[in-house]
């Protein structure tokens, strides 16, 4: 892909903790990122909380600069934590504002997913749930390979490096295929 | 039931919104609700969104006295609008607060839930979610009826109030069978 | 699109009732279609149920028939009943014996789905377990528009056509609108 | 409880091969539980395709019986394989047509679910959809523990015995907590 211009691929945590697995995974998916993406990871946290009242005073500055940040990417990558069973309402949140943006900014655009936690399921639930959500904003997500990161307290360091051997060849080669899946998703949207 | 104390219930809405048909019903059940059933709207507009190194330093004051609440309550009662096929981030983040608690406020309490959406769904793809959320949370859903207001612009009128006379009779009906049922379930904490 | 092959649709229904009003919605489907769809009905009530000893002896032919006739196929349509708040057991049935066959024919084969019901809701719930069933068999389903057809008694008559209107509208909306992210979607395959 | 008579549980397993984990997990089941229960694993393998049709003509015997042995226990345990992300077609069919019983013999009656499976994640998909199916059915599923029997193959020995010990130990603790919950539950039908 060198003489191409790479993907652009906005990334959003669902967790505000500074030591946040699914954050910690953003960062090593810029490490691992194939050439072919230019990931930037952008920040939730000054969106407030939804509400139509104050919808209607006019939208808030973070989330325009968010939506505008996400329809210009090429992509989204969603790392989302499990709360709950579901995707974090910190998270959701923000989804519910970003629908209500004309155009709608994640309408048509190509999705991946992931999720790391210190149990097995590695955020299954949570992704499942978002994969609903998905359907509602008409944004096709990306089947397959699925990135649940289970035990993650034993595959991340102290800094919050991903240092499992296994889980950075894997995670590296979901990055390929999203690179690859992108491309071909995109034609979606056409 | 007259001579007994009522079950008391908590009731909290998933919308902000001054003007929410979700926040209507719960007024309705206020209205509507059997001599057995002492309702409660409790607010969660000033519980700070989730992050766990906010909790590390202290629960908010807003969410311990919801907790409070939940835990001197027989049972709860969400009224949860639909946002983007799910619970909207402004309830999914109240529960993600309160699961933190510990005690933890919604173990074993009884659960009702309804919903009211301008389309035909009345909030069953939401409503899904919860009961999935409630498992995690070892909190017992009433299975049925269940409530689910469609064309909720056609029930209420401008000031907010359930006009819809089917819906008011469906809804006392709900309200009765779940004190009934709060009755039984209280048995599951035993 | 009348210079160009019509894509071949294989359409299958989750009920095996003659009367069946997701059958009748395939039927309207042959109808309403655009020229560029050249849909057929195909049977899943001859192959057996799904046991992997049977499996070990061989695949049943009426499964290796359906199967070829999805590997060729350039889409699924599939009009799912709802039992029980999920896909019908028969319908399910099928699946599980299509997901074993090598190449598994559904991979990166765009899907609709749709329904009909005598309730409100269209077989929604029904829906949404089938599209976490396509994310396992690696297919892309189409988000939008969705197709519950509520109070099907009202809609389709005695001999089982649909003859209310604005569902013969809308559903003629749909299958033009599948058969153009039918062409998008076959480059996620490529 | 040694003074009473044990709770009558039926249990049925979602698949049909003779070497299955789900089969080999009620085995354990009965082999390892409390003196409070006396589970029967009951077949569904001869309850033929449902078809309104059929019905029509009248029940088949095998779905009678099966419906008679429900009514008359105190509660059901469902071993549940994943297949495509979801509860097997055979189960479910199983389910289709009890639910068109009348008087329908899981309304009302305790549930306990268990899965296990090869992969991580022990068949969590497919019981979160089982618990959405029984929503309709009004069957109280117990919450907690769930039972995700991961990387089954090491789990059980050739005939098919549960030889992990602190699987064993686990699964012995949830069926001395199903034991406490169905009598806790059997109050949900009073």
């Amino acid at each position: 892909m060198s003489t191409q211009t790479p993907f652009k691929i906005i990334a959003l945590s669902g967790s505000l903790r500074a030591g946040s697995y699914n954050t910690a995974l953003l960062h090593a998916a810029l490490e691992l990122a194939p050439a072919g993406l230019d990931i930037e990871i952008a920040d939730i946290s000054d969106i407030p909380f939804y509400n139509g009242d104050v919808q209607a005073r006019g939208f808030p500055a973070p989330l325009e600069a968010l939506g505008a940040k996400i329809a210009d990417a090429d992509a989204v990558l969603f790392a989302t934590p499990e709360y709950n069973y579901s995707v974090p309402g910190v998270l959701k949140n923000a989804i519910d504002w970003l629908s209500r943006l004309n155009p709608q900014p994640l309408e048509n655009k190509p999705i991946g997913m992931v999720g790391a936690s210190m149990g097995n399921m590695g955020t299954s639930r949570a992704q499942y749930h978002l994969r609903q959500i998905l359907v509602f904003l008409n944004a096709p997500a990306m089947n397959r390979p699925e990135v649940f990161v289970g035990a993650a307290h034993t595959k991340f360091d102290e800094a919050g490096k991903l240092v499992d051997g296994d889980t950075r060849k894997f995670f590296a080669d979901y990055l390929s295929a999203f690179e690859a899946w992108v491309g071909k998703a995109k034609a979606l949207a056409a």
